[in-house]
């Protein structure tokens, strides 16, 4: 597996893309993006756990159920998640499918069905779509199709985002090139009504619905589902994986040595853009890498690392470079895992504090330089009770991140 | 049942207390806290879930242990947590109730073994208690107790409080005045290093050790169960209720109507102790109250309106003063409970935002100004599916709040 430099969604063969900007953001940004595969493509996705879903998701569902569904093409506003938009919100992202399938056929002389597209949206809750606004940018973004727009389309995805977030892998699977590539956007919860993480996935590789949706799974499990920036779960989250088979090559069938290889490389490309998104949190001045190992469960693992990470206490002193240990413990402490204070060992970067329920004299003023210092840090938290391990990924909280998400007034 | 001014633990028949500063604490604020009754107690006692318990919790736990045990004395230091100590912490502890014990046999001719003790902590973790400092703050303690100190006590057992807080009911019985008084402390776990709530009340009435613990445990999930400023519990939390039944009357049997008169007056108690930590919330410029009706069950209202609570961009938007509702609602979406967008009504007191799944239009910059003017609000959320309902109190989050533990330095 090797990484492609500048690499995104239109990285892998026969993949398209846009960005436009057409009035959604009052900013005059980008806010509209479109993806499209000249061949049908075999998709799988996954969606918020969020109980309150946007308009778009429903949508997808729809689009996606039918067990040979093919998906052509993926529009996407920035900007206006139709959220807590009722039916109308429904008619909406239906409508957008339409509007891209509709301008594709005819601009393009590529014959999509509406449901061949799938429609994603990120943004204010609660407001209506300004369809006018949408219809225009859908236009304007058929006409602008390249095989050069992965980037342009990442930056129309952005909310508060700081950078867009875009990367391509490459491997050889039976003596073919196949080509993984992505665009994403989003820290967790973060900004201000702008609620969701959004991931959209091109790959030429020959594989099948159902090895596509379980490569998925781990990856995103093993990624997006394991950073966080503030615990705040979107309504919309999003990460949809297209694979239009051009590479050639034999099928990937599921669990063979070129699944497993696959499924590898797509797990390091989703950590990649996950990565991404956590060290642009908003306000965030590091990334910060929590491993959990000695657990009995990854279950258990995964649960105490997102303890940790959705910790204010933990997280306000990682922000002041305050080597403050016992907040992490007390953190582990109330995590819904299996947890024992005489097992339990804490280690931030090099410097250890706490060794089998025992406090570790250590030098602290070094440990305060080492974190001041660091853009990038690891804690290590031992549980000394079995051999599953897992890491997430977060990033600190500054004062910055509080003005901005309360100075915004709607 | 009436609330009595400037009340507290000393309001009880024969409830002693001191509060004095013996350099624990670097400031030269009050340190130690010192109760007594004149009598023998039946008491009950809640402490932390964290699996991460303070050295306190384990001696506590020991001496309330043997089925008839009694308590005459509880001893309290504030500026250190004696957590993550290890087994020297544990020895620690005991040490106190030792100390405790023999200052107010040989002061006072007292006749209190160790084991009628208890003790508390709360302050930084991970560092040894110095025993010499709280030996003599114990002295101290035991020359200063008096009928007036609760107050006093209350000052003792501050961390980063900005007020004392303390209070007493009374109400009739068995043609008996009894009398219930307490004094808290802490703001959930948000202060720098200083981790706890603690609550300590005490009672004259009647009443066995059976119906006490459950009256309290009744009490207590209604009010420090019910509040939240970070979502991070302690690993000191320690409410510990005493009864001496000085009061004299009939015995209050568990079940009876005084027994529910009783323990509605204790539950009054709590809550009013409760909402006092919330309002103190480090960096609070709110009070808020979260009420949850419509759910299928008490424990789904309660997990939603703790899902709220904690949710950083609700507590970001309402230091803001923005009637941001789509944030509450993402809030009440992923929490662990039976939702639909479908049933879901949104009110900021009194504007309605949302009702069963559709947006209704409000005056946004009204309800800005009504946020902006008030000290205590209320966020109404029906779910629209039963008829279980609960509260929860917390804080709004300010900028003060990730300035304050971030740049204090260990």
């Amino acid at each position: 597996m090797e990484w492609m430099d500048g690499g995104s969604i239109t990285t892998p063969e026969g993949f398209l893309a846009a960005g436009v900007a057409c009035g959604i953001k009052a900013s005059e940004r980008k806010d509209l993006a479109l993806i499209v595969s000249e061949l049908p493509c075999v998709a799988a996705a996954t969606f918020t756990t969020n109980k309150v879903k946007a308009a778009h998701i429903i949508v997808c569902r729809e689009n996606l159920r039918p067990q040979k569904a093919t998906v052509r093409a993926i529009v996407v506003n920035s900007g206006n998640a139709n959220c807590c938009t009722g039916g109308q919100g429904v008619e909406d992202a239906r409508r957008m499918c339409e509007m891209a399938a509709h301008e594709l056929s005819t601009q393009r002389g590529l014959n999509i069905q509406p449901h061949e597209v799938l429609v994603a949206s990120t943004g204010v809750i609660g407001v209506r779509l300004p369809m006018d606004k949408v219809e225009q940018g859908i236009t304007m973004a058929v006409a602008h199709l390249s095989r050069q727009g992965g980037r342009e389309a990442a930056e129309a995805i952005m909310t508060t985002d700081t950078k867009p977030k875009f990367a391509a892998v490459r491997l050889e699977l039976f003596g073919k090139v196949i080509h993984i590539g992505g665009i994403a956007k989003g820290a967790g919860m973060i900004a201000p009504n702008m609620a969701t993480m959004l991931c959209f996935i091109g790959t030429d590789a020959c594989i099948g619905r159902k090895a596509l949706q379980s490569a998925l799974r781990y990856a995103v499990e093993r990624s997006f589902n394991s950073i966080t920036v503030d615990g705040d779960t979107s309504t919309n989250d999003t990460v949809v994986l297209m694979a239009n088979w051009m590479a050639g090559g034999s099928e990937i069938a599921e669990g063979s040595d070129a699944f497993l290889r696959f499924r590898e490389a797509l797990t390091s490309l989703c950590q990649r853009l996950a990565k991404m998104i956590a060290a642009d949190g908003e306000g965030a001045t590091k990334l910060v890498e929590i491993c959990v190992t000695g657990a009995e469960s990854e279950r258990d693992a995964k649960a105490v690392a997102l303890t940790v990470a959705n910790s204010l206490l933990v997280k306000t002193a990682l922000f002041g470079n305050d080597p403050n240990w016992g907040r992490i413990a007390a953190a582990v402490g109330r995590a819904p895992a299996r947890v024992k204070s005489e097992t339990l060992t804490i280690r931030l970067g090099e410097f250890e504090c706490f060794r089998r329920g025992e406090p570790v004299p250590f030098d602290e003023a070094a440990a305060h330089e080492w974190l001041k210092a660091s853009r990038e840090i690891t804690l290590h938290i031992d549980l000394g009770i079995g051999a599953a391990s897992w890491t997430v990924w977060t990033c600190d909280l500054s004062t910055e991140y509080v003005r901005f998400n309360a100075e915004y007034t709607t």
